[in-house]
């Protein structure tokens, strides 16, 4: 495994955004890009914390640095941003580009375990094992044992399995601190997308599914200490047809004995799915993460 | 002209952007779409300012609402945004979409003259007086009365001219309060892009084009009251191009009599052409224009 090559790199609010590109076992060796933004602080040569985001459907590495609104208060906490694409991209499957809820752009942060997508659908080994080390690779000035996630819609799925499988795990590849998410799938094996998806991917379909579902782990998580904030707009249309199922996830919390101080989830009225409602809750987030990444102790 | 349809809406930053889409005269009855951010003061029945935003070569009127970060400071200081497209699309001319420089996307905010594009490419009129237009039909709580103008690039150029314009006019369309840009073509006419525009569009080329060039505009503006500022990267490679020519905006400026104060042009080490220039100082832009507009006496 080689060092990924840098591809661009723009300054952005007293840092610098790197896109750089490199080949992914993980993804089959196809070669996957993905987005680094240091603050200021780690240009001058701190060991920053590290904040991952996860993107949504049809999106890819570009989506949130343009749209997310989360760079300026990144460099204003002084943490760092990794954007990982959503899937991987070019594997020559058949039908892979067919649709834009499954295959190219819809990853799902899951491993597959299904023909034909099983060799290269391996999101979730690429962002919790793999796209670290690439980092490392890259000698940046980033403190990884300081590392949370957070994402959008099928990234906000992502971001809470990712996060409270680290938690469970007894060692995990990446150990985030913190999870957040923007109208998330929060009930995959329950909504058309995660259908699909499990279905798609995985030999044991939704039943296999269930251990990526963050309804289902956070019921295992009871007696942990859990760190997670999740925002919804009512006016989403995905939520309004039950692909989100916040009310899912807020009950698997409760009945699990977690309190909103541990596990927020916030309905908003009339806000929707999109970067419009994303950026709005984006100060918030950075800050949630940014008070347990610099409270937590350093490398 | 009847009022414009709205396509779309989207909540921000407790408060809405809304796209319309209206046949434009100035643009030889095309239709043509343009965005509208009302702060939360506006949706609470207050006549808020309005800031005009103008985007760049092959940008269109989402361009800046998604990439530029002037929802959340708008916000903020309760001041309405309004963003129009970048020229009239789909005037059915031939190599309209032949080049990204001039043409669909390409629109100078100038009147064109020459044949063929004078029926249709005429977005000066368009933004300085049927857009204000279109927004009065739409009745929608803006004091129009206090406008001011920002832009990028050939919307920097925009953003200058039609202020420099609306200054030296005995009576204006649009009477702008004040000015920025993000590193704007600052002397179209000594530039390959302006020149291929000015001769392009303009029966009487370069010289026709001085009336839209910031820097001959600002030497007629003497004893003016100026409300101006740019900011330049100095990584950007139009700069190093010697498309924006920021320069010759200065000389031309200091031989007018205008100190940094009137008129601060900044060049900044490092930063480019992209919205990741644009979003670092648009907090700045944002606060210069609200002290100009919620300084200004109201209607």
């Amino acid at each position: 495994m080689s060092a990924p090559e840098q591809v661009a790199q723009n300054y952005s609010f007293d840092g610098t955004i790197t896109k750089y590109k490199g080949t992914a076992a993980a993804l089959g060796g196809l070669e996957t890009q993905f987005n680094v933004f240091l603050p200021k602080q780690a240009l001058d040569g701190d060991k920053v914390p590290v904040l991952y985001y996860l993107a949504g459907l049809t999106c890819n590495e570009d989506t949130a640095p343009w749209k997310g609104g989360f760079l300026r208060d990144a460099a204003a906490e002084g943490i760092a941003l990794v954007f990982p694409d959503t899937s991987p991209r070019g594997a020559s499957i058949e039908d892979e580009d067919k649709d834009w809820d499954f295959g190219t752009g819809a990853g799902f942060y899951i491993n597959a375990t299904k023909e034909p997508w099983k060799k290269h659908y391996n999101m979730y080994d690429f962002v919790t094992a793999e796209l670290p080390q690439l980092l490392e690779k890259l000698s940046l000035p980033l403190d990884l044992s300081r590392s949370s996630i957070f994402g959008h819609s099928m990234g906000g799925h992502g971001a809470l399995t990712l996060y409270l499988k680290s938690v469970l795990a007894s060692s995990p590849s990446t150990k985030y601190l913190s999870a957040s998410a923007f109208a998330p799938i929060a009930n995959p094996t329950q909504c058309p997308w995660g259908d699909k998806a499990f279905k798609g991917y995985l030999e044991g379909g939704l039943e296999e599914g269930k251990e990526y579902d963050a309804t289902e782990l956070i019921k295992q998580a009871k007696g942990k200490d859990l760190k997670v904030l999740v925002d919804v707009g009512t006016g989403d249309n995905f939520y309004k047809q039950k692909q989100l199922l916040p009310e899912n996830f807020i009950a698997a919390r409760d009945a699990a004995g977690f309190t909103e101080k541990d596990v927020s989830v916030n309905l908003h009225d009339n806000y929707d799915h999109s970067y419009y409602f994303i950026s709005t809750f984006a100060p918030a987030h950075i800050k949630f993460h940014a008070q347990v990444l610099k409270g937590a102790s350093k490398l």
